[in-house]
């Protein structure tokens, strides 16, 4: 297996357990408490709260230490969620108001609560906390841009200007040493993780992209609403949020990185995008539609994109002639797949990319990031494989 | 009632009625028979021709008079499709070979058989049976088109000269004397009706259109394959097809109809199309990225649709504010629903449009075909609404 | 079809639409008012009053007068209902406050208001108005029952005293001359409908009943809860209420009355019943284990049931060797399908009856009732196939 | 966290690294191989099949060394299921013909194929190839019973004698040793757990039980056939093999050991049985109504099941006052969890349990038991918290 993608050291599930075998407090990545690190889960009793708690039952060496709900405090965390209940009794914390967390006792957060509520609270942290926030809140670096699609000022601007942005794989070394990791949304990480590197290389022009987005329900949270009930979503599906989502500014801020970065005008920057509601729980697809540059072909489009991710454990790119990435392969997975194939058109080509939204979209980058923040391997908890059928 | 929904001119199931109350023999279509209308469903047993039983059991002109299989000839069509027998019995006809249908006892012919199956049987009909043809076997105009994509020479280059394209509302008149209307596909229905008045008026440029479509499971017919089995569908969502779909020249045959009848050049067309299955039984949806031609605006594109559609009654174009189109609210019914937004890129619009695809992408269109050939109100059979949720 | 079970005057298609073209006015069942009939939705917003905009559409003879929703008063019904738009604009009728119903110009009332809501409302509406309620108000003859189960006194004693229950087939001729028809719940629609002939005719022994029940999400309702979110109900299956239903007493009383019929003590009746949530919008299927009394053999239960319903237009008897009836060939119908077998266990036999739980489970049957009130062909606007796939 | 969830002896993901550590070959449980554990997947490319490539991905002392199609032999594993694609390079084994397996290189075996067709095979393996089969070849411990339901003579019939049947928490002692474990079906899992301890403890009539079973359509395997067709499956119900469904004799034959255990005659056993088809993937769920013994409780029944499983890892009862159990809740895990509620009716009770049929229910329960087989920690692989939503 030498030379393999995977051959690498700390990659597949005999490799993470070594891995995890080695006390988390001897990692090099620095300020890693003594083993187990101590972890609270703020917002336990949404979806990617839940996700975080399955996906720390599989995780050596984090425990839960605090599992914070305003409106539930004082139940037990398997009230909401009794797919927990199979973690046993200790693994069932009670839930308990976030101003009741005993700090002290705390390495690490992570933040599963609604936009816009916590960024008083995060700043006011103590510093050896340090925290994996999955809410937009920490995203977008213009403080402008911030408060034109979120209606009010930040109340955390110099937290803000600290954040890492987590999207592990191009951010990877900047993760490492954060105190602070903005994780990405679900529709960015689909688009950016193929995006990013054609725009680097100068493949793709930036002013004519078109992302046609796919989503599975988790998407729209627990919250009981009319639109997410059962028989409103099942067996058909819709366009939303046309010309207004607010993954929007975050996806255009990442590219225009990539752009700037290759020396083009970020300026020509113009990018379609329009979110649908899939009929299913869990997984997203991005569709997208470019134009190439400088006589560029569908294969060097897969070719870039190869050598980017070749030696990652959890982007994966299809080869020429394989299927096209489904949902289903990488459902309850912190995998993202991506296809490349030429358009009949010449001088485009059509990418495909997958991901679990509440896995890579969500909690699995967030506990991917996380390990990477502590100095554990990169995979440890998120190397299960897809749930299928 | 006057005034009231039903009162117009040929809408809603009293109008219906009255019409269907009027012999058929009357009509003044030409070449009507004497009531009821006599029609054999070639290929009863997949889901187009259970799809026209259901909507002929609504109808008060017209009755089966033959279904055929092949392979399930001797044997009751509702052993084929249980919810038949809720018909009653003298609405369950036994299924007959092809071969030995009367057809001095049939006036019409709905043909529900695979593509490449029936060119030559369809072509030695006798002169008085008018046929809607739901395959893809009639629809494009070049031979040499057909045999790129479908990989053999054509077997009827005659009948195949005379058969009209029957997308309704567009073609009305010309459908209305055809003895041969080749049905559109359900892609090209869904895509073709908002495009057609915007590409014949100028107001979207025609080299830049993404066709971004997604279809329920029907579409991928009743034939046993693994892909098609409840397990490999529910749960995810896959692309398809993708830059090779055989829709694709059809689509692209009537665009340039449509660009040239505006005078532009049509060798400028080009449009990107990528189909999507979706864990549903029913629905379409296309989502159409399209840039705007000499300062068109998003309401100037809704105004020329609402101009095109107004007096339809199975196109429906979504007012300025409304809610985008859902597949759901079109289930079961001959509608296509119409939306248009402007994209926040200026210059670019995104319309959505949705039909059913078994309904207005197949069978419900091919009988408002048969009621147009035969003088009987348009409407008949077709009228029901969706069935939500 | 001389001599067919559906050859008798009124049934079928063609016949239906003789009738319906008689005019509502000159019904002979008294009372009918001139045509056409004025209705009023009570609580247009929920899954069966939209149930009942969506039938009345294809209603010749009746016409929505008024739609009332305390929430959304000044709205207009298709914006809770969107595909109600497609029913044209003057089937779109404003909502209203309940209060704000004109009386005198509506000759019918569909109730579909919750239970508890309404029952003093419907005791002062003008003597004139004659009522479908679907709520359970009126359904329990004992007014004790009634305040065991709902936990309040009842409203309306003189009222519930005056109700007929609801259930067409065996309470025909008392719905006829109804003033209030207490429409049934869709379980005792479902379980009655097989069990009522067989208990009647002494055929299984009533002390051991067991009634499996299996229902579609749309029996939740359309008001947003946790448990009935897309992502709470998908992919899986729940028991609830079990042993506690709300059903029951009204299964309950109807089996009684039934045994009672026989002469045997009802007193020893005893039915086991456990309702399941399905993840499918509609559809309900009971699964009927019953002990057979003095030899009677599965043969015997159908010969008997094929006896009770052969007639009738809306239950229909699975032949033997018949495959069992799916809920899948009823959907979106007025139809009842019942099956029997030989349990495996000598003395035992295993009925599975199905109906869509919005239509023959509620608003189809309301439609049938206020049908035949008014003297109209029972069937119509309810004679149309399953939705099919 | 001392005495917490992970502390246990053998519980829990640290447990089961712990254990997975020391190597296999020191395992007590007596012929395990030095490390790893070489296996081979005998029908890899059905949904068994898969799911044992799933779980042995977690898996840190078992090694898959050996993968048979007899179609599909020369491809890639992956290429029937692409989700294995993420397993790494290594992981991704070439199929071969089940003949060209070295038995020298393996040390155990899953065979995942259909019945009735490796009787022969798997009595032919050489002696140190320890085997669990999870079709249904080797549960019948009577051959005339076997050859009743399936037609046919047993071909080895020594080796059926040697098998031992592997529910595993009432037969682990057996399991240990067997070299034949015949792996129960997965309706006889979900009932027989609940049921076995009841009718031991002489809680429950033997005469009077009713199981009214729903499974998921993986079920149904991955053989293309109309009836397992997205759409033929999706939005509806169906009962099948109703009074005749194979899985009856392998619960018989379990139930009356236990009623012989307890002395009773297990000519009085009497249990009536409905297989459904419910429209989700997996899951499975067994409501059952029992007539309660010598004035038991339904709290006497839920103390006895508390008092067989209490300790162990996979199997979970509810508490008094807890929801019922939900398949969702389980899903994709090892687990069953039981509920019990008393009965309206006085003298009856109802118990619900739910599995992953193809966990549990097939080859998680055959990777507990080859775990058990190897004297490995017997969670080992199967740890992991359902997949919700």
């Amino acid at each position: 297996m030498a030379g393999g993608r995977r051959a690498a050291a700390g990659r597949g599930p005999r490799a993470r357990r070594r891995g995890a075998g080695a006390p988390a407090g001897a990692a090099p990545g620095g300020g890693a408490p003594a083993s187990p690190l101590r972890v609270a889960v703020l917002g336990a009793t949404g979806y990617t709260g839940a996700e975080i708690s399955r996906l720390a039952h599989l995780h050596p060496a984090l425990t839960v230490s605090a599992a914070t709900s305003e409106r539930s405090a004082g139940r037990r965390l398997s009230e909401a969620f009794p797919h927990l209940l199979f973690a046993g009794a200790g693994a069932d914390p009670l839930l308990s108001p976030a101003a009741e967390v005993d700090w002290d006792s705390v390495d690490a957060a992570f933040c599963c609560l609604p936009h816009g509520t916590t960024q008083a609270q995060l700043a006011a942290l103590p510093a050896h906390v340090r925290t994996v926030d999955l809410s937009a809140d920490f995203r977008l670096r213009s403080l402008e841009t911030y408060k034109e699609w979120y209606g009010a000022e930040h109340q955390a601007p110099g937290l803000q200007e600290e954040a890492v942005y987590g999207l592990t794989e191009p951010y990877r070394e900047d993760i490492r040493g954060a105190r602070l990791v903005a994780n990405p949304g679900c529709y960015p990480t689909c688009s950016l993780l193929p995006l990013l590197p054609l725009l680097r290389g100068g493949l793709v022009r930036p002013g004519g992209i078109v992302v046609d987005a796919k989503s599975g329900v988790t998407g729209a949270g627990r919250a009981p609403k009319e639109g997410s009930l059962y028989c409103e979503v099942d067996g058909g599906l819709s366009a939303y949020g046309v010309g207004s989502h607010r993954h929007m500014p975050e996806i255009e801020q990442e590219l225009a990185r990539a752009v700037g970065a290759d020396g083009a005008a970020a300026g020509d920057l113009a990018f379609s995008f329009t979110p649908h509601l899939i009929p299913m729980a869990r997984g997203m697809m991005c569709t997208i539609y470019v134009e190439l540059e400088g006589g560029a072909s569908a294969g060097d489009l897969r070719a870039c994109l190869e050598k980017e991710y070749g030696q990652e454990r959890f982007v994966r790119v299809a080869g020429e002639g394989e299927g096209m990435p489904q949902t289903r392969h990488v459902r309850g997975t912190n995998f993202c797949h991506i296809g490349v194939v030429a358009d009949r058109i010449p001088g485009r080509a059509i990418l495909v990319s997958v991901i679990d939204n509440l896995v890579k979209g969500a909690s699995g980058q967030a506990m991917q990031n996380l390990n990477l923040m502590f100095g554990l391997p990169e995979e440890t908890a998120i190397g299960q494989l897809a749930l299928f059928p």
